[in-house]
């Protein structure tokens, strides 16, 4: 198959010593693939001229489109501009509406520009400019040789904002691709290769147009079917997915490309339903994954995180007496959080978790990854004993998976 | 300058088509840059062959390390290990430690092993095994051409054992490198462009072997000097280092390489503070932020999350009064709620927000972004009215960078 292809070049010494993770390349991939556009490699590289230029001369070799994010800043260590503009034979000169642009934002923020902020609006004489209607520093549309080179700001949301304007609708208009189709669902409660070896009968029949892939999380595996196809064949990936979920439908928490807090939103959504968390560990890592879905009032009404255990007692109404006697990480106590908090903030479901995330904190009792789980509506409370070996951050998140997923099947017994 | 030079190839379709980030390239960058490798090119390619193949023939032209991550696991989808087989010329058999391993793992968990898992311990006889000792796949050790190659799980909990325990002390042995030194401050309250002004003569003034980048983010900017010495040359990076924290001393969060909210703990321990949060907007992203960090319990006690306005009046005991009167994003509510939280967590300093982040939510008079912040301690109470631009996520963000600093502020005061 002979299909578009893209290379995603980031820019920035701060993705190569590891102070910035880069989401833009994802962001970008997810967009590509929607419109039919395989990224066949992801390349970072710091801010050195030659290192950006060998790239760029590497990756026009075997990428259609190159798009190219970073260094467009205002400030010395951004040399993107200056070095396309050589790459591309150019003079830079001041773009008027980029120019408009500029001086318009620092009108609404009723700020004096200075010399370095004039200079954002200068570019190649040799590229299109891409208007940033969320930033000061305009982006560049250069063609050579059959290949196509956008370049975009770092800051993700200025990236998106010119995806979505120009870039998106500026490749759809010029190529005919297929859509690369993928299909995920998540599942939780059993490990990568018994998962492989309940479904391997399923993966030998796929055709070769389907591929399954095994995406392990934090107690949890995502499992993918990606289809491309030549244009003017018809798409059978439906037909593989609802197989797939038939092999396994005990065991997955949404047949959606959606996180799982997104899956219980939607669940909740559904059912009308309003939910609390009482946190100790996650120490509000709950309520926030909830809250940080847009729209999250219709269904989140609050949280008490009692990482102390004074809080336990003096805000959650837990008995002195349960903690003394069967202590915070135990059953007795998430039963009391979980419906205590049902009465508290007065909502249909709760979730409540203790436990030790570690690294510090375990006891040969109740040693680091010993967590409990308990959900509870007005008249059922389900509880889970949860013992992971991952490191705090992994803990966390495991805890996180678990307790959505034991409120998913607390939501779907109720019915 | 001829530096020891690495790159790292991470290995996945899931990293090209946007479903997970890549966060194993930034922490392999710190580690290495820690030894003295700088690392000049992250590659992310897909799960193919030729691709993987192509990529490992030209970063081996260019660096001096190649650490390559994924691919190792158990399922069909996993090809990086019978491609380093092939490529370097090698035949598979069982490595006895890392059946032993795998055995021990599985028969720890009570589990009966399949097939897939007997694979598991199958490695090059061309390669010298790295043990895992936090997973089934063992990592690789290859030399060709007087080029050094590793190839590790993608998991970044076992990645990062592996690396700890073989492969840096591995190369400290082999190579004799100074250190890259980085030096970061974080600011608060002035953009980019204008940060640049005030300090272009410092910047001016740098020596070629010390490089300053400014690392935006949201409502703050990142500094950092970079510094590369030839060996046994003198370290001139703190001389620097100090006169850019004169230039701007009014606005730094903190002079240390590390997040604001670890800043802020670590100001709470040294003076022997507690903490409570009350979030609306923020729904516990906040003391999510302060619990992340190991050690929380001694200085975070716990958070009041009134998303509804009924938990603001019921938990908080915000008067129904002064939310009918100024509306739940308010100075009056805010202020309500940190005092609140502070009595009812009792605690030494509480930290309250509420604003409308978006997307929807916003009106002519508090369109999407207003947000109000209070931090209190049992005598001063100061308040922030800020008003943001960016996305959901964004704002929320930029909403705990400015409360963390508002509360940094609040401490200095009290002394």
């Amino acid at each position: 198959m002979n299909h578009i292809s893209a290379t995603v070049i980031t820019i920035g010494d701060e993705l190569l010593i590891g102070q910035v993770v880069d989401t833009n390349s994802a962001w970008i991939g997810q967009a590509l693939n929607s419109i039919g556009i395989w990224v066949k490699r992801r390349i970072a590289v710091g801010d050195k001229w030659d290192d950006i230029w060998n790239t760029l001369e590497e990756e026009q070799r075997v990428a259609d489109i190159i798009i190219i994010t970073g260094g467009l800043g205002p400030t010395a260590d951004d040399i993107t501009k200056p070095l396309l503009n050589k790459y591309f034979n150019g003079e830079l000169i001041i773009d008027e509406a980029a120019l408009q642009n500029v001086q318009q934002i620092f009108a609404r923020y009723n700020r004096p520009m200075i010399q370095s902020n004039y200079k954002q609006a200068e570019v190649p004489n040799t590229c299109k400019v891409i208007q940033n209607a969320r930033g000061t520093a305009p982006g560049m549309h250069f063609e050579q040789k059959g290949k196509i080179f956008f370049s975009l700001p770092g800051v993700p949301y200025e990236m998106q904002g010119m995806m979505e304007a120009y870039i998106l609708p500026e490749l759809k208009k010029r190529f005919v691709a297929t859509p690369i189709r993928h299909r995920t669902v998540t599942t939780c409660g059993l490990g990568e290769s018994f998962l492989a070896e309940k479904i391997k009968d399923f993966e030998t029949s796929l055709p070769t147009s389907i591929k399954l892939a095994y995406l392990p999380g934090a107690n949890i595996v995502r499992l993918r079917l990606t289809e491309q196809l030549e244009i003017n064949r018809d798409s059978v990936i439906d037909e593989y997915f609802n197989q797939l979920q038939e092999l396994i439908p005990e065991i997955i928490i949404t047949n959606e490309d959606i996180s799982i807090p997104e899956a219980i939103a939607q669940l909740l959504l559904r059912k009308n339903k309003t939910i609390a968390t009482a946190e100790s560990c996650t120490g509000g890592y709950i309520a926030h994954l909830l809250t940080a879905i847009p729209g999250a009032s219709r269904y989140f009404y609050g949280s008490i995180v009692s990482y102390d255990n004074s809080v336990k007692e003096n805000v959650l109404n837990v008995k002195e007496e349960t903690i003394k006697t069967y202590g915070a990480v135990s059953e007795e106590t998430v039963i009391e959080m979980a419906k205590n908090v049902l009465e508290i903030i007065n909502v249909d479901y709760a979730i409540a978790v203790s436990g030790i995330l570690g690294p510090d904190g375990g006891s040969p009792d109740k040693p680091v990854g010993t967590v409990w789980i308990a959900v509870a509506n007005k008249t059922i409370t389900k509880t889970q004993k949860l013992s992971f070996r991952y490191n705090r951050e992994k803990n966390m998140e495991a805890t996180a998976n678990n307790a959505f997923n034991l409120l998913r099947l607390l939501i779907k017994e109720v019915g």
